[in-house]
């Protein structure tokens, strides 16, 4: 039950549709996932959105496919189903097989184990020097 | 404020000490992390995790460092701090540098905030096949 | 697929009859939501939630409007679909337009990221004084 | 780094000083913990939130311990570490043995990973009769 | 919206077999429930996640319908749709009242508005000393 | 234990001190928080939180003040202590009261109350239509 309309490219402004555009020739596909269309009804929110998605998953010391599956773990331990379901997809666009999916979630699942045990005794920090 | 008293090696049972030989021997270390030494109060729950952590970090389809990343991507995104530094520490020894921890945490905080803005728009699905 | 079967009206004991028409004359409505038709399987927890609910959002140092909306920063945090949409029609009714729910969004989304890369750099406190 | 100052017995007013007795009482001690000290600093919140924990705790359909053992399991899932402490404590006060703990804390460790395993693959409610 | 297909005992391994064999033969039923069938799109992950909960769930200090409701209280705690409904219709086989329900959802409630109220305020430490 | 070495005025670079130098200027401040100086490790990260905090927090459809007071709801609701630390100061600078104070974590505690009622019961959605 979406909390507000969408916006179609057809009602869209030319702030928008800008925006739009830029993600249909970046991405070379016809189609605006519904997460662009949604918070199109901010389009600060949007424009701001999406120059920091091109900035952050941009090619850099992280392989594009590592940055995907990361936005994977994040969105299934954070129980978000619409990123877990767009996420997994980007990542098989990229080349992530159902083996891959396989041990990236045993990942995902033994840590939030080790998370909650840390948490429920309470570990004291072993002492590791700061990253120089 | 650890919730128990951890198990020092010297004091531990058999059954104990063979997990913290194991962990020692596979790690090529000598010393035994707190983590361990805490959850060593209840042994089945000990020999089970570290069974488990062999068996999910082992070398497979996914990049060791991958898997180190993912668990550092899991605990920020938990909130974890014993489990960030640890995390941390194990992927540098992997090779991770700092610039690779700073695109790692950008996009652990990017997927934050557009997982909540799919939850606080409540976005529709678009239709993705499953992975076959 | 609801854990409960929802107690209607007509089926309601008096001591949960009672607390339903107390919600109609409150918010000047004829229906009762889900949420306490639901929670009153168990009467005591019908009670108390209500209660609670009326004195915490009565008028106070915030305005209502704005205790409305930290209830959707609240329940998009927590990706819970139910409360964003309940929430958000809520706040509304008290005068929200489309332009404030989506800077509150852009504010929920913000610190949902800056929360992870504190986390995940595990910041050092920066010291204040407590609030006297 | 606490955000605000505590309030001492010493100094609180007639309002909190009986809450605070109230809580003596019923507890059979002679101090009162951080936490209400705490919430003191605004009175409706600590007697609120004292009525609701007596009457949530009462004797009833589950043990005082079992539910003091969920508190733990709901405090480590959040990572809350002041409310593991406190619940750990209260816990071991009403008889929860280290054993007990270790399965307790095993048991939310893993319906942690489930829980992730189920969101990160999207599955498929099966279908339930509701609890009548 | 699934994100694999699931694999149905006609179709599976000899490997993920087995493990369907066993649940069924462990729970006296002839039916995998959708999360069983799902993660057996990674065996590994299948064969792991059924020996440790068997463990994890077998008598022990603690009651089965204890470590059941356990498992509702993390499943409501982390908002996971599926694992609530399928914990609780557990629990309910197990003996668990829709009053016993009530209560444990009381409870859960209540301590995750405690937690925030202790994050809210960064209420100080009590001390305590460590379960020996 | 911080994951990184924090970046003083001193060491930083030019890019890394034109962002230190605007955000002294726009909160008319001398001192750089420990959040700044962290992720400056990574300058993009730095330069884009900055760009989008200023963009966020700029005056709008909603008083900065309840923006602050919702990344403190935010902050306190994901359990990030640094976080509520240093948005309850920001908001106590901008007029934030010791009773609004207590009136909003009321706010924030109550919600993540009922937010687990509606997951543990599986609440039906209501209907709304979306907001135009």
């Amino acid at each position: 039950m979406p909390t507000v309309k969408m916006v179609e490219y057809a009602d869209a402004s030319p702030e928008v549709k800008a925006v739009y555009d830029d993600i249909m020739a970046t991405r070379k596909t016809n189609t605006i996932n519904n997460f662009w269309k949604t918070i199109a009804v901010h389009p600060p929110t949007l424009a701001r959105t999406w120059r920091d998605l091109k900035e952050v998953m941009a090619p850099g010391a992280l392989d594009p496919l590592v940055k995907e599956m990361i936005a994977v773990a994040v969105s299934a331990t954070n129980g978000c189903a619409y990123c877990v379901n767009s996420h997994t997809a980007a990542a098989m666009q990229k080349g992530m097989t159902k083996e891959m999916l396989g041990e990236l979630l045993a990942v995902v699942g033994m840590f939030n184990t080790t998370n909650r045990l840390v948490e429920g005794y309470q570990v004291e920090p072993d002492v590791f020097p700061p990253l120089e």
